[in-house]
């Protein structure tokens, strides 16, 4: 099956249209009618080759949303004409301790990522900026109704990376949560940890977003810029998700931790950081990190946003707008997530 | 009440007998007489004023047990008599969200540390390295029958040290734990994992101790000066506590973790570490630091030790050892703790 997609060409390249070959509907697959893709922060730092050569031309995006339009004769968990996901794995080994705890992201063989990977069978996966997909039907998440389509699509990753920490370090009532960098996760991080109950702050460069975060359910928003900021706070959160892949100074963001606190990173940056083992130690605080969340995760993570009625905050764009929202993302000029309208594909 | 000791006179001059002041017995206050105190390697580092400059003279000594000589009025939970003990701090300020928690280590406004500090009184603390000490009754454990009491001492400091982040993180049944270093706090962590029932491994630089290490309660010994050691152990272990100072290759490490690992450090060098997120985020690592513990957690780790009837392992000494003894710590040549025998001071 031949469908429209976008891909770059070669490393740094802008995107352009092409045409694709999905496998063929195995018994435990499903091929999706993509409606909506996102575009997330690592898209481009794939397609640049700022994580290594690529096996071009890449078709990034997942951050898949779409509708059933097949099912293999093994499929019972979901139906032609069903609203489903996929998100940043499209396969893992099954068979490992981390697969069988439900873990998948951390599968021992190495999960296959939805584009750029090599899938089970050998083939390069291609990613969400495209019309179609076939995927594992393990691997596709049903998107319940209350959640807008499109804005359903950026929880595929940005929802996943952020819930999970926060549940797996008990973000909920009495619990004071700091979300670090206001833009794509970020933003999905304050309004999943406000839902779970907890008293969330945002901490940002400056205060440009300030109006912003508050409506999104932040109780208090704090410039990173101003060194005030890291007085003030000393030893005020039970945990601190940062969102942003660059450097940090460490040291720093872990002193706003209090007793048994947790800085959660779920991005990273190219180069080593530096720690002070003090800043750990004067508080049993802990460094630790996160990468997106399990399959049965990520179902429930979709229930709880449906059930809380919030989606991402995004930007609706036509696929020849994606070259220019690479920029506007590198230059942190999205409120808050682009996804693409795939019906403009070609 | 004047009293014989053994002190620094000065950063990094050999320690020399002296007679120092203890202050009367208040309320609250127990009057001990020290029966024997451990030699700590901070003890090193504080009066070689590796951690800046201290009020000389200073008298080490944090590894305190001994036997209750007198009582202040107001105090009911010791007995002349008694056979009592004192670690690593004081006194602290008893009303912060962390003395109320009974993670007094983590005070506030600081805890009291036993020698070099600044008691809540104004007056310079002098540790253990002395015939006698006046300590808050609120800050003396009970060292219950069932530990040859010289052999207690060091689990004023090396014991409650490893155990606090051993008990913390879930070290137990069906749990993998390393510990890096067989040294004072080494082989506590060593005894005490073992006795809380998980499988143990010894991560040394050589296997120089191993039979040692095997003996103490390890079920493994690896060496972390062969290189395939990082190899055949990764993703092995459920935590590492290491016990080690000096600087660490903290990736090597966090690579020997399994999904939710911790890697908890009790000690801490100097300089910054560099760290590698990546290590963190590719199976939802951390790393932790934990200083000593609380002082109803030292009791419970006393009553712990004395159910599974083990102290250290220790080598006495008389007070004109102690220099010798320092160097021979420095140069990891103590199997596993020097205790000061205090009936030798004056």
């Amino acid at each position: 099956m031949r469908v429209h997609a976008y891909a770059a060409p070669a490393a740094a390249a802008p995107l352009a249209p092409t045409v694709i070959e999905r496998r063929a509907v195995g018994a435990n697959d499903v091929l999706i009618e993509i409606k909506y893709a996102g575009i997330c922060h690592s898209d481009i730092h794939t397609v640049n080759g700022d994580w290594g050569l690529q096996p071009y031309p890449v078709v990034p995006g997942h951050e898949i949303v779409g509708i059933v339009a097949e099912v293999g004769a093994d499929v019972t968990r979901h139906r032609v004409g069903d609203r489903v996901g996929v998100g940043c794995m499209v396969n893992s080994c099954g068979r490992c301790v981390n697969c069988r705890n439900g873990d998948e992201q951390y599968c021992l063989e190495g999960m296959v990522p939805t584009y750029a990977g090599t899938d089970r069978d050998g083939t390069v996966t291609q990613g969400g900026y495209s019309t179609h997909v076939v995927v594992d039907a393990d691997f596709v998440l049903s998107v319940p109704e209350g959640i807008d389509l499109a804005a359903a699509a950026p929880l595929l990753c940005a929802g996943i990376t952020t819930y999970s920490p926060l549940r797996h370090w008990g973000a909920g009532p009495g619990k004071k949560v700091a979300v670090v960098g206001l833009g794509g996760l970020g933003h999905m991080a304050v309004k999943i940890a406000h839902a779970m109950g907890a008293e969330v702050t945002v901490l940002s460069q400056s205060l440009k977003k300030q109006e912003d975060g508050l409506r999104l359910g932040a109780d208090h928003y704090h410039a990173t810029g101003d060194p005030d900021t890291f007085e003030r706070l000393a030893g005020r959160f039970d945990l601190i998700v940062n969102t942003v892949s660059a450097r940090i100074d460490v040291d720093a963001y872990l002193g706003l931790l209090a007793v048994d606190g947790t800085l959660v990173n779920v991005g990273a940056p190219g180069e080593p950081l530096s720690l002070n083992v003090f800043s750990l130690i004067g508080a049993r605080r802990s460094y630790a990190g996160s990468m997106i969340g399990g399959i049965a995760e990520t179902q429930e993570m979709l229930d709880f946003c449906a059930e809380h009625r919030f989606g991402a905050d995004i930007e609706l764009i036509s696929a020849d707008q994606i070259n220019e929202a690479y920029q506007r993302v590198l230059a942190s000029d999205v409120r808050y997530r682009f996804v693409i309208d795939t019906a403009t594909l070609g």
